[in-house]
């Protein structure tokens, strides 16, 4: 490489970090996205820092340089339109980054549900002693739909804490180091029955929008409670509901929505036995400083012309688990 | 023994289970605290199922023939009066039932504070989607106060999950199997600071009374969170309130109080920083039918003479842990 390369930066409402060291390689131009597209003339690299942006698909035109993006996020499903997943364009999520507060939420979720917070929350607020009983997580039976880098180690984090889990992935297969058995997506209706919690953490994409349809809604227990982390979409919302609403299911633990923010009308916001998250669950104390670091040694790695950690298989829209 | 035993057993208003055995082996007196004194009168053994009951001292006078006393309960704060403590009667307790739904409870209220489930609880109370960063538990040091076998299960899961425990206890140790350093309580102010969450599970003893006293309130840290599932009377509820009330505390997760329940007027329910739980943490799934099946194998224990497990040390107010 005879020149510096060109990086261009999508900054949203957060300022972008880090990027000292980066511009000691690199020519950077940070940018909004009404800039987008003259950012991307001639850019070898696009940093999507504000990784919510629906605003590379308008300034495409531009890219016709770029050989790699970079997204400072997990879930994928916003940003592969047909041309990105057309292009060579190599892309490559914050792959890791989000495990651990990923994994501490959906324990925290669990608790949350199983010692009854919420209600006793709201009790709060109105100075209510009212006494409940809770449930014991040790012994219970946790499905976790998702088995990338993030199930993963929650899976492990369950387990740490006597909760017996199993997975569901795209393929079924027995012995997995993580989950023991992993049941195929396909038979969740099947399945999902026999487990106290239903945690989603699947990558949206076309295999999985609408996993959690109406018939494994329906497959439930009625003392389940299912937490969703992953993304809105994989679940029939109004089938979870009518169930909620219904109290036929003990609960529901959600961050992810089919539109999120949530609107302010949707029945969700005021089941007591739902905890409703606004899209929080990955972040947590050092994710910006740990986000910035990951860009700062995936360029180094790039720029030496080496393998890069987290690429999407595009096709299938997530990074496949190297587990 | 000629005689079959003769068991009282206080009821309240839950009615006692696993009765039934017990009656093939002694005659059972189940009564409320008005007939205790009839119920007493020529007993061996009595069972306080109505663990909260106030109603022995009254009763104490047709005692004579006691030489056992149950309780179905961990703390025997309020059951130790003079009169028992200088007898012969051996008291034990619910040694054991507990510590897992204990441990869950403290686990489960980290969380709650780390991931700021109560703020977003009640901005869902009031559909708002307002979008906060959680903090990770995983790295993040622990206290806890008490090292019984409920602050030892405890110890035991906040460490699975990757929390670095200490503990506090009467005497100051090192090495031990469950926290590592163990600091002597009366060092409290000096080591509070250093801890991100302080956990009291101690029993309320007339050592124990103000421990957490206005010095060492004064000593948390300001993002640590103070969770007490121990008894109200450990804390300095003024001192803690002040702290909250100013913000210069991040929270408070408490099952106990000073008072309980907890007055309406309290100034900790409408704290958004607390929350405020009605001493439940101790009762999940099946712990009514645990209390009876213990009290069953003690009954067998002590009918053929042999040591009871649980037995309350009544000088110092609990059962010393055997670890």
């Amino acid at each position: 490489m005879t020149r510096r390369p060109v990086i261009a930066v999508l900054e949203g409402d957060r300022p972008v970090r880090g990027l000292e060291r980066v511009a000691r390689l690199a020519d950077v131009r940070v940018t909004r996205a009404a800039g987008l597209d003259r950012a991307l003339a001639g850019a070898d690299v696009l940093y999507l820092w504000d990784y919510f942006s629906g605003a590379l698909p308008d300034a495409w035109h531009a890219a016709g340089s770029l050989r790699w993006l970079h997204v400072a996020a997990a879930g994928v499903d916003k940003l592969l339109f047909p041309d990105l997943v057309a292009s060579d364009v190599v892309v490559t999520n914050a792959h890791g980054i989000f495990d651990q507060p990923m994994a501490e939420y959906v324990l925290g979720a669990v608790l949350h549900a199983a010692k009854g917070f919420g209600p006793l929350r709201d009790a709060q607020r109105e100075a209510r002693w009212e006494w409940r009983e809770g449930r014991n997580i040790g012994g219970s039976r946790a499905l976790v739909v998702g088995t990338g880098s993030i199930g993963r180690r929650t899976a492990r984090l369950l387990r740490a804490v006597g909760v017996r889990v199993e997975g569901a992935g795209r393929t079924a297969r027995e012995h997995d180091d993580d989950f023991g058995r992993v049941h195929a997506a396909e038979d969740l209706a099947a399945v999902v029955g026999a487990f106290d919690y239903v945690i989603l953490l699947a990558p949206l994409t076309p295999a999985t929008e609408g996993l959690v349809s109406a018939a494994v809604v329906a497959a439930l227990k009625p003392s389940a409670v299912l937490v969703n982390a992953g993304r809105g979409r994989l679940v029939d919302e109004d089938a979870l509901v009518a169930r909620l609403q219904a109290g036929t299911l003990a609960g529901a633990v959600l961050d992810t929505f089919a539109v999120e923010p949530l609107p302010r009308e949707h029945p969700l916001w005021s089941l007591p036995s739902v905890l409703v998250t606004p899209h929080m669950a990955s972040n947590a104390d050092t994710w910006l400083d740990d986000l910035a670091a990951q860009f700062e040694r995936n360029l180094l790695l790039w720029l030496d012309g080496r393998p890069l950690p987290g690429v999407v298989d595009k096709a299938l829209g997530y990074v496949p688990s190297t587990a």
